[in-house]
Order: C-alpha cells, then structure tokens, then sequence
C-alpha cells in the first residue's frame, strides 16, 4: 500500500499536491474525482468533513490545504531541490510565496469564478468580479517583476513554490481567459514550469478525468 | 541593533508577527504606523513595495506574509513550544492550520470588511457581505468542533496556529460584531489565549497606537 493517498479533482489546487507528488517521484494512491466533490461524489463527507480539495492521507492522517501538503512532502522527504533548506538565504522569501500562494494568487481567483459561473444568474456580481481581478492584477505585479530578472520565484531554480504561486494564474488563464493579459516574462515562466516532465505526466494523468472547466464551458456556450 | 524590525499596525495581520515575537521574547525594533500605511505613511512603498503590512525584516531581508513570518521564527528559534517537531504527529495538523489561518479565515472577513467600511457608499455590496460572512461561518465548524474537545488547535498546548487562527475572528468580532453568534467553546479559546501575559504586552505596546477600527466606528457613528 502507498504512503500517501490523495483525491484529487482536475483544474482544482489538489494539482499543486499531485505535482509534488510526481516531483518528488512517490508511491501514491490517486482517486479522481467530479468536482464539486460535496455534491457529485457520494460520501466524500465522510472522507473529508470540509467538503474541500484536496483530502490527502498520510497513513490515517488527514491534510486538506494543498500548499501545506506540497510543504509537508518537502520536510518529510528533504534534501530535496523543489525547496531551500531552512539555513538559505533563500528561506524567508520561499515561504513568503508559499503563503501568499493561495491567499494572493487563488482566492481572488475564485472570488471572480463564482460570481461568474457558480452562482445563479440573479446572484452573478459583475463588480465583486471585476474588483477582484483587478485586486489580482495588481497582487501580479511581484510576480512579473520577480520574473523579469529571474526564472523561477525562488533562487535559481525550480520549487513548489512555483508549482503554488502558478495555480492561480493557471486558473484565471483557463477559466476566465486572463492570460492574454500577463507579462510577456510570465507567460514564459508558466511554459517553463509545465514543460517538465512532472507536469507532463500530471496532464498525461488527467487526460480523461472529469474537469469542471467544462462544465463552465458548456454553461457559457 | 536588534535582529529584526516590524511595521505594525494596530488590529492588522502584523499582530500575527508581534504576538509571536513577543512569545518568544525575541529583540525587535517596532515601528507603529497608520492603516493603510500606503495611503497615510509616507513612503511606506520604499519600505515594502507590496504596501501589505506587515513589513518584517530580518537584516536585510523582507518578509510581508504574517503567517509565514511567525512559521520562519519559530523555526529560526526551535525547539519552541509554539509549534510541533516536523517529527511529530501534529506536524501535519500544524501546517494546515497555519496555511488555512490567512485564506479560510481572514480573507472572507477582508471582503466583508471592504463592502461594508471601505469602499464608497455607491460600491458597496450586501450579498458579496452576506455571502462571505456564511462562508467564513461554514468553515468556522472546523475551528468550533476541534474546540470541542481540546484547548488549543494544534496538540494539547498554545501554538502559532492559535495566535494566526484567531485574528480573522477577533477582527469579525471587533469590527463586523461577529463575536455574539461564536460558539461558547470558540469564546472561550479566544479568552483564553487573550489571558496569555505575551498577549498582554501585545494590548499594552498597541494602546496609544491608531486604529484603524477606531476610524471605521467613525465612519459609521
């Protein structure tokens, strides 16, 4: 039996989890699930009270926010180069984007896709979804100045917190069709990042799992 | 010269960093500002280009994310009682609390607080409230059901994760009136890890200090 188990939906932040995982190169049990999982997954309640994803066991323990299991996965499986060591000089700004990863770059984004497509027509709210891209937008700009000079968010090479701050971007870009509008130094650092061979077995992997983006696809349609 | 230097501002996420360094009875240089400091702290943006507060630095080197200021001290400081052993079974638990403590708990309140307070009366926006307002309520079960049945969030004692936690409800209570609907296990954690004497210093350092609640009771009176 593998030492981690994850469920994992398409498109959601259970990916920054199933990046590490193929990263990191570790035994893993995968369930691809429908999403929303609270309503299209029979009893996912029972397997993660708060109705979130990602639900990912470690043994019997339960972790559900995907930038602290990516987190977790490079303590527990250290040295690894997908993270500096605590001694860097690198560490402060390593977990300044690792927190700011969902907070910053995803929950605007989901802010801005509710209003959009998950809620009923009469309760779609063009201004929260306008202020909240632009509140993103303007969040992006330590992104794209970070990027002019340097490959990658952290040091001089790749880490998690690529594969973190990136969800969000990836998101709005699929989702609400945002990336004609990043920075020329961004938009490379998103090919950059996915052209590894990791990424290319997680698409490889989701190839014919369900994906709500289609669902929002077909909605606006 | 002290270590490390932290722009405050009262009743903001900077508290996150104060108590914490006032837990762990470090040296630091503090500089109370007004909120927000880009509007009514002149240069504020020379200072921490993102205008977010906190700015922290350790020497030179800048951190703005207040969870992950506290997560690096404690680690920089370890073995302190304030968080688990990246060996120890609450390690898992640890990391979740502390990375849901900005997004799932803080965030939602911020919304609320911008429709309610910040934003001219013509921009302001009851449902994007209300919606978020239940949304920080249906993920507050989480916190309310722990509470249940321990002290503390995270093992049998205080940790970051309480002190990170607890700011997005004691700015629900404080400033959006909140804190009557908490469920009496979730009052009392809030008592109880007020009653810590570093907390005490915390309300002492900030009693002169302006307050952006203060300004928002204004608005309002």
């Amino acid at each position: 039996m593998a030492d981690y188990t994850l469920y994992h939906c398409k498109n959601s932040r259970s990916q920054r989890v199933l990046w590490t995982l193929e990263e990191l190169g570790l035994d893993y049990t995968l369930h691809q699930i429908p999403f929303p999982p609270r309503l299209r997954y029979k009893d996912y309640l029972d397997i993660n009270p708060l109705g979130t994803v990602p639900a990912f066991f470690i043994g019997d323990t339960l972790m559900t926010e995907s930038s602290a299991i990516a987190h977790y996965l490079c303590e527990k499986h250290s040295p690894t180069t997908l993270a500096p060591t605590h001694q860097s000089s690198e560490y402060p700004a390593f977990l300044d984007w690792l927190y700011r990863s969902d907070t910053t770059y995803t929950f605007p984004i989901a802010i801005a896709l509710r209003y959009t497509y998950m809620e009923p027509e009469g309760r779609r709210l063009q201004q929260a979804k306008d202020d909240y891209i632009q509140w993103f937008f303007s969040r992006l700009k330590h992104v794209n100045s970070r990027l002019e000079s340097h490959n990658y968010l952290v040091g001089d090479s790749f880490t998690i917190a690529d594969i973190c701050v990136s969800l969000g971007l990836s998101l709005g870009e699929q989702a609400l069709g945002l990336g004609e509008t990043f920075k020329p130094q961004t938009k490379d650092w998103l090919s950059r990042i996915k052209d590894r061979p990791a990424y290319e077995r997680l698409v490889e992997i989701d190839k014919n799992a369900p994906d709500f983006l289609s669902d929002i696809n077909i909605v606006n349609s």
